[in-house]
């Protein structure tokens, strides 16, 4: 069995066990409290919050403990957003942020900075959406679907310049370092670097305008409601550190694990895109998406074959709609796979995952493309409105793949493209979202021309011009 | 050493301790995924939702798992007002409520429903409460402070019978056993029961309407975002359910500890007041107040010969006022001790703290009359002005304790009074929160007259008649 979800959710580290085991005897009471179980529980949080702040890059009286990750974000986009209205309702944020960011951003008014292909914002980007109502800018240290770490000290110095206040949420990047860079506001989530669940930090930084939004208490300086979840703080805090000290050694084992899985796959497995910065990375994390193939099958089928791992495709959400961070940077999203190794995965392990994923995938396939059986659209030979002058002269193949999840309009396009002849249009009718980025991307990979979509009566029509 | 505050937190009970020690090896994952490590999350984290409905009384699928009490609380008012916003924003809860409902409420109309002298509401005055624009009521299954419970499933017929929610905060009375009657929301804390912190409950009847203020994500049915705190709700429930089982057992027995306590104490250091109803109430927890007690220095003393115990003492609150719980009672709040005793108390600890409360108060006592000095007031003769006919023909004595906080001015004003005549007038002169309701309630218990306060040039004037 090998666990290769990390950036989901981290096993206990062993540190974190000991130390939340010691808390359960020593840090149950109410810190608030004056006698000596309440005073031996404010020893506990004030040293938990010294060294979760040392490792944070903050003061102790900076940081505060949250009840999640998600929570510290949703807190920090309020707080902020509401400490400087009086700026503005204007909120910078990247197209690949967390959807805890996104979620909290919903109330204002957001511009969506793009990335390119790697998943990666340009600083000069950035810059140019901050408006003189910009309230904060938002910005991951690094990306939790495909690993590309983004310039974050580059842009924190831009913010700087212009006044605007950034949020980094440094969810998936704490455990390996601090972040760089003048940034204003942070937050982190414990159980991603083998800290309990239950806990999330948020750094503010003094001087930042601040306004926590929900009904306040005494605790965690007003910033975070409710009783302190002690034996799990002082765990978190004791288990970043002892991460913390393995990491260099660690980031270089597990990149080197990550390279071989980037290098590989694109040869073991045919029709194949790796996804995300070769190089401006985590070292743990690596993803690739699969043609023709259901990525909830897949999942499945690795799962059985002994490997856990986490993917993007539209079949694994309950919305059906294919990740926002593939649909940024425009890549594959159907047979999404990633993988992200926990500390102390081994060379074998990576290698029997190589091993076996040829095969599976390959079953996989096999399993979709009898499923679908036979051809899903009649050839038809009257010209698509809409398609400019050229098609008057050509055949034009529609392909009905109405009511078909993905990745089977994709399979549609591939099996019924020799239809046609080199020059000629092939039209699919999809209401599948993931067939909006994933036609276009398939295009690409197998050198068609991608000519455009246009509204159907039902669905779009998705035209495709075939070059080879 | 003799933890006696349980209703701030309980040590962890022996099950939750199990429970937490296995589920952080079967439940770490994100119950969310798909592979085997998310499903065996996912089945830990249902099964504790059913124990933890059946235990509250409720369906599985009305029951969510929160960060905290707190935050449940939080949620609760914040989702059933707006759910109902077309209805108004008018909301009603006792005067007794946690101070988590009343922060929460602060945004709305909100009226306060008073309770008589032992902390309990009367439904009748709930009824008149309520308005066509109620859109919320809520009250406490038993108060936190002083254990008086609270006529729930009364109060809860009258707001059915107007069409209003009922928010019961059930943090208190929930390890005891489940509320009765037609509730709408009910909140409770795992860590009030021995289980583990960073669990709170939140019950949304079906039917009611319920709109979720914070940014959503999946998890929770959208009403608690952020990762499941998993291994601590697995340990919440087991507990739970262990604490139940021995619910009955353990209330007859702590209910004749604290009978012992409520009976012993005013016979055993005088000039004491003993709060909260003597019958309907918590098996477990008792409040009293002395006169001319400092409530800081007697937690600190009373810690020291190893009891640990809370208090609604103006001196104990960062605020420097006195709890707004005996306020709302009229009850003495200085030298307030909270006692809450946990499960498994021994009779002989009991015994021991009666046997040590004397000399401690007395000592407590001892100390703050010698550290007080001389007469703090020196007498006058002049006629108070606006005190009535009658005070033209009395000496009036002033006595300024202005800049003295609690329990200073009672001890001056016990100290001065003697000084005039009987049907002579005291006035006090003081800037401290506590002598608001302290000075009137020392009269009752004196059998002095309280006439009544006037603003004076700094702080308030209390004026008191000598009657015996």
């Amino acid at each position: 069995m090998s666990y290769f979800d990390m950036a989901s959710a981290a096993p206990l580290h062993p540190v974190a066990r000991q130390a939340l085991a010691a808390a359960l005897d020593e840090g149950w009471a109410d810190p608030a409290r004056l006698y000596r179980e309440g005073r031996r529980a404010r020893l506990l949080l004030d040293a938990s919050r010294e060294a979760a702040a040392e490792l944070a890059g903050c003061r102790p009286d900076e940081l505060v403990f949250t009840p999640s990750g998600t929570r510290a974000l949703h807190s920090a986009v309020a707080g902020a957003m509401t400490g400087r209205r009086r700026t503005g309702r204007h909120l910078a944020l990247s197209a690949v942020e967390h959807s805890a960011v996104l979620h909290a951003a919903e109330p204002y008014d957001v511009t969506s900075v793009g990335v390119d292909r790697t998943g990666r914002v340009a600083a000069a980007d950035f810059a140019a959406a901050l408006r003189p109502d910009t309230a904060l800018a938002c910005l991951q240290s690094a990306n939790h679907e495909v690993g590309t770490v983004q310039p974050v000290a580059e842009v924190a110095d831009v913010c700087r310049a212009s006044g605007v206040p950034l949020l980094v949420d440094a969810a998936q990047s704490l455990a390996w370092g601090p972040v760089d860079g003048p940034w204003s506001l942070l937050a982190a989530s414990a159980h991603k670097w083998g800290g309990p669940s239950g806990v999330g930090l948020l750094a503010v930084r003094k001087g930042v305008r601040y306004a926590p939004q929900e009904p306040a208490d005494e605790r965690e300086s007003g910033r975070s409601p409710g009783f302190e979840n002690l034996p799990a703080i002082v765990a978190a805090a004791a288990s970043l550190r002892a991460v913390r000290a393995e990491a260099d050694a660690e980031a270089a084992r597990l990149s080197e694990l990550v390279a071989l899985i980037r290098s590989r796959v694109p040869h073991l497995v045919p029709d194949t895109e790796v996804v995300g910065h070769d190089r401006l990375r985590l070292p743990h994390l690596v993803t690739f998406s699969c043609l023709y193939v259901d990525g909830e099958a897949l999942l499945t089928a690795l799962d059985r074959a002994g490997f856990s791992v986490s993917s993007g495709s539209s079949c694994t959400s309950s919305t059906l709609t294919p990740s926002h961070v593939l649909k940024a940077m425009g890549v594959l999203s159907e047979g999404n796979v990633r993988v992200s190794l926990p500390p102390g995965t081994a060379r074998e392990e990576v290698e029997r995952f190589l091993d076996v994923l040829p095969g599976v995938v390959a079953q996989v396939r096999e399993h979709v493309t009898v499923s679908t059986g036979a051809p899903a659209g009649a050839p038809q030979t009257a010209a698509g409105p809409g398609t400019g002058g050229e098609a008057e002269e050509l055949a034009e193949l529609v392909v009905d793949s109405l009511g078909k999840r993905c990745p089977i309009p994709v399979i549609d396009l591939a099996r019924e493209i020799g239809r046609v002849p080199v020059g000629g249009l092939v039209t699919v009718l999809s209401d599948d979202e993931a067939a909006r980025l994933d036609i276009p991307v398939w295009c690409e990979m197998r050198a068609q021309e991608y000519v455009g979509e246009r509204p159907a009566p039902r669905g779009t029509a998705y035209v495709v011009r075939r070059r080879v």
